[in-house]
């Protein structure tokens, strides 16, 4: 028993990381703890989309919460480069969404009423502005707020910039358990324990069993994604492309990143000889030219999704000073900055938006009957 | 200007080092030159099929020569094995090639007509030992002596066995050109110069420029092919199985190779997104449930394709003591060690089957009118 | 909840698949667990040597243990072959172990009592067979029946045997916590629940936490291992040769592996640079020619060491149908068919011999005073 | 033969694409070709400090021309960083050149006569601003001005903005030979032939055998560097240190640079197992500490040096609009700006500074006697 930290994360995803940023900024010590390297799992597998448009049909609670993460960035950009010299590639190009059928046509006119500062480009436009489009290209709905950055430098930078305000990591360390003493959890790990005052639970697809062992109902699906980039000798485009079934993010150096299948249940680690082949088809079908595109990589990722779509962040109902931050499902990279803050202000007792607080409460995972809550090892 | 050698061997593939093998086996004394490392191009991207019957529909001089590079590949693994310790992975278990049209099973059928001591097995028959078949098979006919190897431990296992006996290998060194000086060859290469009294031309794909360096029309037509690999979880089948347009080839430790696109004239060393969803998509119609495997890897090579389908293995019309020893477009692995024996006994005058020698000939390359040639650089 | 298997077997590295292979071959079902993927850890990183009389400096029951083990080699090598296509690279070369000061020739000579059937080699015809070794070299112990396997093979062929025979295996997933109810055992992994009759804990450097959670004193110390490859030219010795600090085992492709450092307590997974410096001065003062060599790879392994030296190999003393094997330190590979032949024994209550019973017995690690044991989570 | 351009360029490295830039830019139309992927070679392996002042003991032409280069720097990043949205890294912490020794203290305060704007920092203040660093640290010169850039973003910008401008990229294809008919050249490559009105080499350690085909002494001796990187857990100092033997390049992710052997004559791509022992050996003794840093990968690069230690950049001495632009040694990633500049004025005819042309002429290579030349293939 070596510390007291004020605050273990169990979780070195962006999620996890973003939070520590936030709390040691403010004074409020930490100690990442992840059982594998930082950034391993969803995190190295997001392309990296900040779609705050292509994520919401209408305005709301969530669209804002959205929003806020997205414009967060601006500023995280130049502090992250500042304390720790890298870039997030943050992309001002916008996004993008394309109707590839009438009623997607309608569904993005739709869209643009609840979001009137979106705009309309229409098909012939867009095809000549973006020639390897194939002639199903309808339209498209133009976000020019919503970009990109690159996921793995972002989880880089805020690690190494909590480290710069005194937080702390545990690398290749599996928490086992936890048990709340008086005030404070003692958090036994495999190599060693630790004591904090308070924990949060952000390990993503992993955060099942934290749920289960304290007693509430585990709304957790993980859900696999698969991905593959090429190489197009020339970048024809600099926005990204959200399809129905399929997105396309332009890199500066010529690479694209299409993505991703959606595998509820499947937490395997390998990419599917089927998933990526159903994605090649889907890509193919709307840009013919790509198939003679250099096939560069392919990868996949385990994606906290959750049963009602719904992130859970928020104190755990019956246990005080136990949080979880968890089930963003594809929105982890989008919403981790506005999640360490809410985070920063839930620990830090700072007055939190009643709205935000009900839509991602953990209360709604309350089982009826006798609870069977150990949460020991 | 260092040393004169008996053989200088342009190209360091299977072919050039089984050359240099069965060469210095004798006492004939040889380098080996490549541009880069040994086995790098068609070598590395084979799946080292020793498809004998499934080269050929009927018997002939061809066949013949097949039928015994193949059989030389028995005494070749234990050879190799002693010598160098490497296991050239040599299958017993036969290949198989399957019908999944009526047509297919007519040619099929004709094609045990010529060989008889193939065996012909029933679709259900087929399906019941290999589940994974679709309903598509109508059955195959099984080659029991045809197996495969592993390409590349072949070509490191020739070419440590070569050095054993004598031989020498320049590696990352291109050759810029010859000429032949009175008896011998003087050859420039990017870094040094040496002198042989043979030079042999078995760069593969590359070979292209010294038939047209040298006077001859180029019969190089390079085809690039591309291959991926799947893993499933336990292997149900040990031969290799061989389609119209694809083939695929278990691997001890439960990796599944499947090729191969033929792309003539692509001489690009990427793999092409659309080729390996063709590919994919060619697969998972006969194998269904192989979507579910994981995928492993792709890759790319680009073989020596001729116009006429047939490799150039002899002497230069009217340059003596210039070989070539290319052009084996797909059958590279499968014919090194015949290619081999055959240039050991033509530059030591032994004698040679005429048919064979008629088959491989460069005779057929002379140019009508005057020749420009001039092999220097 | 599942199934009921007979057996399962925390950890798939080569100790966890041994039994699980000798268990499955004579009906007993096991499921092997592992977090990673199979043999990921001290498996992958360690050279292979068969180093029976490098590990003992007399005869007794650990020496005889040693013995057995290596010779099962011989038979396992076989019969993975027939069952799996997998070769094991069984080594017929033998190791020598040798001196470089007058006081380890001393020691040898004296291990050459205890095992008079090996063979002496004297400095100057050890330094013409081996011209690489320097004038250092006083002489070799030479143990013409000790040679090395390739323990990645090993592992995987013994994991398809066990598959092959009716087992199972689940690969990433960490085992959170088991329970002992009547007769049986509940085992809680990350993402399912099952039931066995018996459970083996083989996790080696990761086994610590179960001998604690049982109420044991752990006697585990993780201790890790660096090591690096270099490639030379031509192959030009077969024997694993072994100093006091350090080994090289040549392969058949030229590469020569050279370990080990020895970092008791180090669990981390990366290699430290003093370690590889550490270990390359020390090779190079013994084979200056080396410095030469091309530099191929480094990696390293966190190995189960123990505090008294001795595996941990048997039952707990007081939760029965509970076993231990674990703490081979740098011998799980040599040790491997043994060990997993002895838990099958065990298992299936076959008679053991008692001094190899009470060598490796649990009841060691009995801690005296009030255990605090609850085996959950 | 399909086109004609303004310039071939052979060579596609940082010199090659930073000469294409600069000429596309102002309407002259280029084909870099390359026998690999750009970059591939002394590009790749270059750490990418901008030692203007590690460099140069004094002022004088070349230091000007140093100086000039790392200046363009600043522009260029913002101007590729535009166009191809590639951020360059150019590092704006300085060098600082390490004295371990009283000599070279002495030799680091005449510097400092010479280039007053540097400025001195006292052992023990160096010591406490970067605590890694042992007691042997005398002080160092600190160059504000000198800092880096990732050679690989610079070379990959270079490339995309040249082809953006209009120029073309040939890659994977040797250059065999050229021949001058009238005012153009012929250029024959392995799979194709095109026509040039200039050729410019810039093949770095392969442009050797351009020098003696066309008549003039090889001033290229190429000389092997080999590297390693390190992972420190947290980045303590900023500026790139250059000590006499070695020199540190910290990046912002906690990686460290460490570089560089130099072997003259040495053109192997392995990084040999000595060199690297050496350079670890060199490095601890400064900073003993780093020992226990993660070893995290090692490379090598031939670079391209001279016999009298400058540059051969202009026209050959007899062969108009043949250019050379080559032997920069380990400058390469500095002088590659005001290099490309250089070749774009001459081409265009611009008027050129007399003591750089001088400095840098390949008038200095016209040997005595008869010309063998033919600078055909």
């Amino acid at each position: 028993m070596n510390k007291v930290y004020d605050v273990l994360i169990i979780g070195g995803g962006i999620i996890g990381h973003s939070i520590s940023f936030f709390l040691n900024k403010c004074g409020v010590h930490t100690v990442v703890v992840d059982k594998q390297a930082s950034g391993n799992k969803a995190t190295q597998a997001a392309a990296g989309m900040l779609g705050v448009h292509t994520e919401n049909e209408k305005t709301g609670a969530y669209h804002k919460f959205c929003e806020k993460s997205r414009d967060l960035y601006g500023g995280l950009h130049k502090e992250l480069r500042e304390i720790t010299s890298i870039d997030i590639e943050l992309s001002k190009f916008g996004m993008a969404e394309v109707a590839v059928h009438p009623d997607e046509k309608k569904r993005l006119h739709s869209k643009k009423m609840s979001f009137p500062y979106l705009t309309w480009e229409e098909g012939q436009s867009l095809r000549e502005r973006i020639p390897a489009l194939s002639e199903n290209a309808l339209g498209a709905l133009f976000m020019q707020e919503d970009g990109h950055v690159e996921p793995r430098q972002v989880c880089e930078a805020l690690k190494r910039a909590a480290l710069y305000y005194g937080g702390d990591v545990l690398e290749d360390q599996a928490v086992i358990g936890f048990k709340k003493k008086g005030d404070s959890f003692t958090v036994n790990m495999e190599h060693s324990t630790v004591s904090a005052e308070h924990v949060v639970v952000a390990s993503g697809a992993d955060s099942g069993r934290w749920f289960k062992d304290t007693g509430l109902c585990n709304p957790i699906v993980p859900t696999k994604g698969e991905c593959f980039s090429i190489k197009m000798r020339e970048k024809f485009f600099n926005e990204a492309l959200f399809f129905r079934d399929f997105y396309v993010v332009p890199k500066a150096d010529g690479r694209c990143i299409v993505g991703a299948t959606s595998k509820a249940g499947d937490q395997s680690t390998d990419t599917s000889a089927g998933g990526l082949s159903d994605l090649m088809n889907r890509v193919f079908s709307h840009f013919p030219e790509w198939r003679e595109a250099a096939f560069l990589n392919f990868w996949s990722g385990v994606r906290p999704g959750t049963e009602d779509g719904v992130p859970v962040i928020g104190e755990h109902p019956s246990i005080s000073k136990l949080y979880f931050a968890t089930g963003h499902y594809r929105n982890g990279i989008l919403l981790a900055p506005a999640t360490g803050q809410l985070l920063k202000n839930m620990i830090t007792k700072k007055k939190i938006d009643p709205s935000i607080q009900a839509l991602f409460s953990a209360n709604r995972l309350v089982e009826r009957g006798e609870s069977t809550y150990e949460y020991s090892s």
